[in-house]
């Protein structure tokens, strides 16, 4: 193994550590991860855009600088850079930042360089989070895929963030699995069928509403490993549909490991069967990757930027 | 630009030249590229493998040594490499083969070390011919497809064929684009709404028949070119499906550029209205990659392989 996951944290961490940043549409999380390991992990702040683009970055870099100003730093954020560009070019759920060079803006009020700034996409930075301290650390070839309000995707091929030539790569949850009578919710991008109206947190609950099933997906979740029954069942159905899903990413992927992460997947243990049959379903050859529960739950996503700015 | 592709031939090509070997089902192909790029392309070598994979490699050694002994070579085989191994571990076409050490077999009966042959993926080895030499110079992220018996498919990363970590990936031809009633006719793998089943010549020639035109593709084709009707509108409905399939690419993968190869790849310019509309229907962004016809038809996987050998 020759990855960066082998490398011990005190080979790749400055002494004053490394700063991940992980701009979410409601809060910003981010921390220090220090050599030893040890993260001191801020108070989230909101990201409150209401007074515009540069007041929340005014904020922003004052939070940032309680941490340290000259430490290594990445920054995620959902949205589209082109690879070898800082400005963020299309981001639906902080519309108010669209066209903003992040790394500029905030290297000109913290007084440190922009090019000392890496910036990226938050669930490609989750992934590459988990594939450096949580469950795909020694993986070189992995993807994750969060189970939230949409589902969200990151790829990392060879030890390295995926971005797509322009970007855009690892739109997972806009993968499509069903059509006509089968897919009969439209998706947030305006199309049917997209993995990410059977399968994510939103999906499940509106799944479970109909089906009379607590919408509460933990209470889902628990309800199945209690008995067989149609909690059960659903959680089965959902897991197929995004094994199905997944089905598509190995056929041009091959990849070994998959790691499910956002709060449904907690129901990782509860979905798997149902994950395997959808694969089996799908996928032509008789390989099965690991499937694995991510380990690093919503800090992913800052530690995955710290490694990126590294 | 700082790509292979950049390089110039000279720069590339020791002044031997450089063997590409591309082993089909019916017969091998391959020839000699020299540094100013000439192409000495030898008579096609049946594959015949009735007396066993012995005195096939025996032949194959034989015909190999007529092109020149030492130079750098690489061998493309319609199979699965696991990277990092020369054991061609699964090839449904080449069955005698399997479990071979090519490059072990080869190099005894050639009088060369086995680590100086260099075997792939056909369908690898060829996008990365077009990549190359053919319609993706210039293109360090590409997909090549292959409208052929089956639909074939290679993928380019940043300039590198990429191969998946078993060495299985780029499986385009069984992206799974319908289901149901829509897709009524099997696939070769065993499972329904493969692309495979829309869009290669084979299904090309079949939906052709159902509906009374011709068969010849070319012809086919020609009738579709002189005036609208109902050879043109098969053309767009297959196109369509093929565009369905690639985007479920251009949602993983973001590629800017996809080149259509193969015999059916020549009716290029009457599928492409289908394809934009099938990627518009499907992929929620905006892009539209570009779409080019490959340029070097049966040469791309020797040359590939070539390349690969260098």
């Amino acid at each position: 193994m020759t990855s960066a996951s082998s490398t011990p944290l005190q080979d790749m961490i400055p002494e004053c550590g490394a700063i991940g940043i992980d701009i979410g549409g409601t809060s910003v999380k981010g921390g220090l991860l220090l050599p030893d390991g040890t993260r001191h992990v801020s108070v989230p702040l909101p990201t409150n855009l209401d007074s515009g683009a540069g007041v929340f970055l005014d904020d922003l870099a004052h939070w940032i600088g309680a941490l340290g100003c000259t430490c290594p730093m990445g920054v995620g954020v959902p949205g589209v850079f082109a690879p070898g560009s800082r400005k963020l070019t299309d981001s639906p759920n902080l519309k108010t930042l669209e066209g903003c060079d992040l790394a500029q803006e905030l290297g000109q009020r913290l007084g440190r360089e922009a090019a000392s700034i890496r910036v990226g996409n938050d669930a490609n930075l989750a992934a590459f989070g988990e594939q450096w301290l949580g469950a795909g650390r020694g993986h070189d070839d992995m993807v994750m895929v969060t189970l939230g309000t949409g589902v969200g995707g990151g790829i990392i091929l060879n030890g390295r963030v995926f971005e797509g030539p322009a970007g855009r790569g690892g739109e997972v949850g806009h993968i499509r699995i069903h059509e006509g009578e089968l897919a009969p919710i439209a998706c947030g991008c305006g199309n049917h069928g997209c993995l990410e109206t059977f399968a994510s947190a939103s999906a499940a609950q509106r799944l479970a509403r109909n089906a009379s099933l607590p919408t509460d997906l933990s209470q889902l979740a628990d309800a199945a490993r209690q008995s067989a029954g149609p909690a059960r069942d659903l959680l089965e159905t959902i897991g197929m549909d995004l094994g199905r899903g997944l089905a598509q990413i190995l056929i041009l992927l091959d990849m070994e490991t998959i790691i499910i992460g956002g709060g449904f997947g907690a129901a990782l243990d509860m979905l798997k069967p149902g994950i395997q049959e959808g694969i089996r379903e799908r996928d032509f050859t008789a390989r099965m990757p690991q499937i694995l529960e991510a380990e690093l739950g919503s800090d992913a996503g800052w530690l995955g930027a710290a490694r990126y700015g590294l």
